[in-house]
């Protein structure tokens, strides 16, 4: 049972996995749907019953998940096991919780079960090394993001000189979010400068963004390249084994033998 | 008649080829003018006219295409056969179906000849290797997309919990709607977040998405870095069997032998 | 004198560029302050003044360069030759025509004196190589363009059917003039879709467009890596003379001379 | 003492710099709550009392500055030294101007105080070649920003033209502003082109300011490639005397002869 449900090898894992995949999906959509007054409305009764039957089947697989491993604890207390407890409790809790004034702590939970979304992310897993390019320009990337919250809280804070609380720069909070939404090139419009000189230093920041979004691409360019070493070929060292030799080297970098 | 209509290697392939595309490139103006109604109702004749002329040039070349190919049954089910015939059809129907009340089905079948488009495409062909780039980098850019579209659901959902329906998050679809447009830093404006938390949580995602766009620019750059080689070929010395010479090397670099 | 207005090496030709320079920037800076009309209204005298003082400077400039060039014809006739005829002129013409009906039609002829700042990019010249980094891709570039405005348009089309006239898709033209604020991220937000299918349409261009903005980058990335040679070293050829070696090398690419 | 206040290597060196690190905040924290007008009314005695303290704290590291250094004056006129001063100044004055009327000049001294952030940049220091990168690049970056001046320049003199003060088009200026919120891909939306050929214009600044993005990017990523050097080092064989050998090769990857 734990090749089943923990690993994907066997043709009934393989099965395991991608009912639960449908079931996530399908749990995530609920959600979604309820949240939508007009068909929670029309189709309330239908909602509700397709929520207990995946709340069913959630509570099974995490009964059937506590079960089939040998140390029980490691499992529930793991950032999974969290996920799998925290998105099936919502709908059970509603029994309890059923008075009128509870209603919104009950929505709450409810939305909760989101957060079983991330299940999914398991089955990215380690086949790709995306994130350990995002991991190794980590440093970089804080460094250029602290950079770019100091700009915003500075331009801010000019701009709410220059424009002030009668063109919508109420507060300095504000006008740095607005800053952040300029140089990030969101630009929601809901806050815009009126003034000259405001339109001026706007479009210095406009600029601005434009232009140090170069700088994390770069980072991550490089990154990548490193990974990917564009420079070294599949061969492997007929003597130590070691592979990732660079293009055109004879002899190996590790044991020096010569390479055929 | 199958090497004028199929290829472009003979005088007469060519000019064929270059009415089509003026005939293709004219009936999809055709279709845009005819839905700005100002236009519509001064042109209506004319355009109808126009129609009707590239409509019969279009039945022409598709006739022309099926008799020209060995297997038509091939050319009539692949991709841009059924684009010919989906893109020719419509103006024949609109003769049938005549009631007023078909009005509004036979102006969407009337768009369906903007598809015709598509066959440009054909000219791009095999000509470039940016296909190829996008291919081989599919599988990452997938996982991306793959991660965009979660975080954009939880954190379109934390909005949902923090603005609600007051402030333009009226259900959590809508809600992720405003989050991929924050994400990507498109930023319509239509719905924005206007309480303190609302627009702390949105700073953060605007940070996010102006980060992490970096990534796929990260990964395309790479993959096309790697099939550009930079620079080099892949001729091999005859004497040391060295490999990776600067393009227009005569000489190899590492033994200094003559390169043929 | 053919040495001061042509050529930069001189002190006096140094001092030539620059007071250049500053006509050129005040006269574009005139052309703007007087399109606000606040200051216009105010300051009207004062600026005709200066706009005389810039139009007599820039008549006695383009009179030298003609008597100085060997060939005036061939300067008048040249890109920069036009432009500083185009950019002269209109302060005169304005004497002539008078008339109040010819208001307007004098305002269009005072904006083409904001052409002037295109003799700026003289000073940019062959001093980088970005425009041959920009030229070397411009095929690929062409051909993504050419697939962003398919896309646009058969998208704009999509969405023109499903938003309609009631939500601000009031023509074809003007849902694929959405489709492109989508597409490249800018959002204005003057139109928005407002059915639930459009807007989940609108996600996919928004993602997409957040994605494929990796393919201009990548490939002017690659083409400016490729260009500055990232694997090559300054050294010269003792015996050539040529450079860009690989870096390693130990003969000459090009003569087979062993490098020291 | 100089050790604790300008190193961090000693404990109270470190400790010095924590508190230090946590005032800054505390203070950049102060000055936005009290731009809140709803939080400055409620809460203006806590307020003022924490900014007491956290301007004396700084007055009390100024002086110690002063003293701790050799060269005081080279200190208080360097560039942390005048944000140190006016950083600290404004809550002094502020007990010397306390008539009605200066209350507006005050608001803007107080504000003076988020430059103390700058401060914080102190900790990013040379620990990163971001800058080094950046500074590389800084003759290519400013050429291309030139450009995107004079294109938005041009441009926006043209929709002036188009549109006019009727769609919003009031000035050169404002279009000119326009123009590079639309090119830089922001799109705030509070002025939108209304007509089909001002639309049309429109769309190619958008494709072009989302084409042009890829060349600052470029230029960025193979600066920071050029540094990083991908995955080789500068030792040199001592027998063949080849270099840029893969990071940790103990072995020549031309010759096979152990590397020390």
């Amino acid at each position: 049972m734990h090749e089943i449900i923990y690993e994907a090898d066997t043709r009934a894992g393989k099965l395991f996995d991608v009912v639960l995949l449908i079931a996530i999906l399908a749990s995530v959509l609920l959600v979604m749907l309820e949240s939508v007054e007009s068909i929670d409305s029309k189709y309330h009764y239908y909602l509700n019953i397709s929520e207990w039957v995946i709340t069913l089947l959630f509570t099974i697989e995490y009964i059937l998940r506590v079960i089939a491993i040998n140390k029980p604890t490691k499992y529930i207390f793991s950032f999974y096991g969290i996920i799998d407890l925290l998105s099936t409790l919502p709908k059970y809790l509603a029994i309890i919780f059923t008075g009128t004034h509870s209603l919104i702590a009950l929505r709450l939970l409810r939305l909760l079960r989101i957060f079983r979304i991330l299940k999914l992310t398991r089955y990215i897993g380690a086949s790709n090394n995306l994130m350990v390019a995002l991991k190794a320009s980590k440093a970089k990337i804080s460094v250029f993001l602290f950079f770019v919250v100091i700009v915003c809280t500075i331009l801010g804070t000019v701009m709410y000189m220059i424009e002030g609380a009668e063109n919508g720069f109420t507060s300095i909070p504000r006008s740095v979010y607005w800053a952040i939404v300029t140089l990030t090139t969101v630009g929601f419009g809901d806050i815009a400068p009126q003034t000259p000189i405001g339109q001026f230093i706007a479009s210095i920041i406009m600029i601005l963004g434009y232009g140090i979004i170069a700088i994390p691409t770069g980072i991550v360019s490089t990154q990548i390249a490193k990974m990917e070493n564009i420079d070294t070929n599949t061969q492997a060292c007929p003597n130590c084994g070691i592979e990732k030799h660079k293009d055109g080297a004879e002899f190996c970098y590790n044991c020096g033998n010569k390479l055929n």
